[in-house]
């Protein structure tokens, strides 16, 4: 489990102080070995009456008669605070790394090999995956309008595979559907796509052979395209690829589930730009607290009129390309909005992740 | 069973008027006891051939081989019928009231309490429910931007808890996230938030605490925040809040499930506005027969172009305003389209309720 | 199975040709009886190493050591060539064919028969089917705005029935919701509908009487409402309407499965609309590949701004209408991107089909 947790990311969100000096110190340091333990200690600190203002909640007096139930539900929060402590988890592994191309006569190649491996999606929690370059999700590829670009598929799957690059409108050759584009890239082979790339925006790349199985087991990836010409959404201060999968490993975020998934971090003031890419099986409404998103893209292609939202619908096989202005200090929980993917009984855990504003 | 049914509601309906006279009335008075019985009497009246025109069909003579299927399909009817004619059935409990706040200094103070109740879903149903003051949805709250609002939570609950302003782009430390933005609120506890209301829009409350269960059972309501400038939109003569919901209820509109869902009434030449908001897990594609909606505003933004359309998917935390011309009379039905939401073989149920357009 | 195969189709598309030249023949006639073959054959052409181009990818060599995942891997592609090489096969029964009315004093009449039959979704998997006219879906009925129309629908089913006209602003006695607008039409019975249509826009009809298994089973058409004032998209080269449904008879389009679905066929540089409408339980992210679709009309209204997507989110109830520009030539699978809707290890199956664009 991590050492780094969120707290330690937080200490200097000044928000967050009175929080922490008002009882959740002591609240964290219970854990899970001290779930049937009586809260004295943290009533002791709960339940001092802090003047309520813009910026601080006031816990009321303890009602004497709920001991039994307040015993039981120490047990039921000690377990979610565990989850929350121990985010963001450290767990083996990271997908969608941005990955550098070779160059070949300005050519920009990717060598992407496909092959089984192991993956931890959580701490503790170990699954198969089919991977590009040992990644889930693969290797980012980010390119510009109009790059020639090369993508060398190597299958060391026990199955045949193909790349179809998902909103990339390729010649027909390049499209990677067997037996209707190309054959088959058997165990063993290696294929060879090759291609100027036509049109910009936040695109995948993923299996099209056997695909409910080959993506689902992580043979998917981000394609970004830089336009050619940059508007003022291309010079976002952080600008962040956010692929949602649901299925053979869990709901993740990025190949990991919570408390592993990975926060957002930026700062007061800064623009911040989510490319959400649903590479699973069901619908992932976002929920963003905090501050609302404005949705400039839809597949990559820019929306006539960007419109405002808190929560967006991201359908399997869409994109959806947000700004945020980071104009709200603090740890934002970031969520799917179908609360079975993202707490239990036992806490948060899936599709949930923060967004962190810090001082500038 | 209600003694007002729609067929009430509805006697100044001209529209109805023909159909209440070609046999609808005879239908009625068949109900489920008289499921067996052949459709003789109906038939006499059903198969008066009428003039079809523009308001009124005309039902064909019988094929008189079809008796044995229409005994059977009677029985069916009569199911359905039961259904229809005790639209909109009473039940204990209304949530979604209108909450007067106290007035502090200045400040707008809404009493929160959560506990554990007996709710009636529809007659005869009664499931248990975790609700604010006794509601579900809980009271609706209705306050103005720039508002200064305070919201004391007592938990009466065997769980801890919290309230999310899902929505509003509150301090961090109000955003009612336990472990993150606060400690829990223990059973027995209270918490007050306190906060100027930043921005305008349709919105909700709702537990943030073991969510997937304590929202699923009740702990949710509408905020409602009033824009300072107000439009076209904000004097709309009929303003309902629409609150989807399924899981451990069943499929509910404001806590009800139909025949016990409450019309909205309108009359002709009205301007009506409704307010979807979704806190179940699973879309809802609302469709309203008669009349299209205008989407307006989306998660309280208002859109950038307003757009039409009769069947409204909406997605678990999305909010979304339409606005309806009532320029069509009658009794419109107005349902969730994923029909096992809202039909069985026993008749209509779940996510079904009605428009009702009166003469001026 | 059909003898028609998508090859016989394609074959003056020039894009197909280096992959046939390239192994793709020798592949296809695998087939399912030589599974366990290994593939010497096929490997041979298939490692012949082709300059990659825009238009033509590269098979590189084989890893002499993956034999028997080679072997393996064999028997899944046969089956999957399998189904691509009967595409688009023949079935017995065509749904969603263009109905012609018969004119009495200027109304246009349609006569609909609801009965019970069987239909064939795909080579040998036949199901029983309630029907207009014996077809799935029904006849598609194509009306201009303002048009006088007599609907008669005549019952052979063993249950009640009405129709619902999903879209369309009729007066309410036309409405066809039993018990609320009009007695329900029983076996053997007729009823007649007449109105005038109020709304452009892509519309449907369906039962709206035990709609769930009624829906379910075939009860369904397009009423397609031609503008008053034709705009440039009422003058598309190829017009299709593409209804999506779940459920009873699998997953399919315009009442088939793949690999019976059949193709768009368009010319290179054609103005392609395609409406979808979805009669199902559940959403489909409809995706194309090689071409972006620019959404124009949602449930019949026009959108105020056109935008543009490749995955197209279309949920029950909903009509969504689509523009594509035929600029990439080839063969374009086009399919519900939940992937399970699609393809298994078998194949693919259920929602996809292909829009072909040829040479013009």
């Amino acid at each position: 489990m991590s050492d780094k947790s969120i707290l330690d990311l937080l200490k200097s969100t000044t928000d967050r102080r009175r929080f922490l000096r008002d009882g959740g110190v002591a609240a964290l340091a219970v854990g899970v070995a001290g779930a049937c333990k009586p809260q004295a200690a943290k009533s002791a600190a709960a339940t001092t009456i802090q003047p309520a203002g813009q910026t601080g909640g006031t816990m009321g007096p303890h009602d004497t008669a709920a001991g039994t139930a307040t015993a039981s539900a120490d047990a039921m929060d000690a377990m979610h605070e565990k989850g929350i402590k121990a985010f963001p988890a450290k767990t083996a592994g990271t997908g969608n790394q941005l990955m550098q191309p070779k160059l070949d006569k300005g050519v920009k190649v990717f060598e992407l090999t496909a092959k089984k491996i192991q993956w931890e999606t959580e701490p503790g929690r170990t699954v198969e995956a089919w991977s590009y370059n040992d990644q889930v999700p693969g290797p980012q590829i980010r390119v510009r309008e109009g790059d020639r670009v090369r993508v060398i598929l190597h299958n060391q799957l026990p199955e045949s595979t193909a790349i179809h690059f998902h909103g990339l409108e390729l010649p027909n050759a390049m499209d990677g559907v067997p037996f209707i584009t190309q054959p088959p890239v058997k165990p063993g082979q290696s294929f060879t796509y090759e291609f100027v790339v036509p049109n910009a925006g936040s695109h995948m790349y993923h299996s099209h052979h056997n695909s409910a199985k080959q993506v689902g087991l992580g043979l998917l990836g981000a394609f970004i395209v830089e336009p050619r010409e940059k508007t003022s959404y291309d010079n976002a201060d952080v600008d962040e690829v956010f692929i949602l999968n649901d299925g053979m490993h869990g709901y993740t975020f990025n190949g990991k589930s919570f408390p592993a998934t990975q926060p957002i971090v930026a700062k007061l003031g800064q623009k911040l730009r989510i490319r959400f890419m649903n590479e699973g099986m069901m619908i992932h409404p976002m929920h963003l607290h905090g501050m609302h998103m404005t949705v400039i893209a839809k597949d990559g292609w820019p929306v006539p009129a960007p419109w405002k939202c808190d929560t967006l619908n991201v359908a399997p096989g869409e994109r959806w390309d947000v700004m945020v202005n980071c104009n709200n200090k603090g740890t934002w929980a970031f969520h799917c909005h179908i609360l079975p993917h993202a707490e239990s009984e036992h806490g948060m855990f899936g599709m949930v992740t923060a967004v962190i504003v810090n001082d500038r």
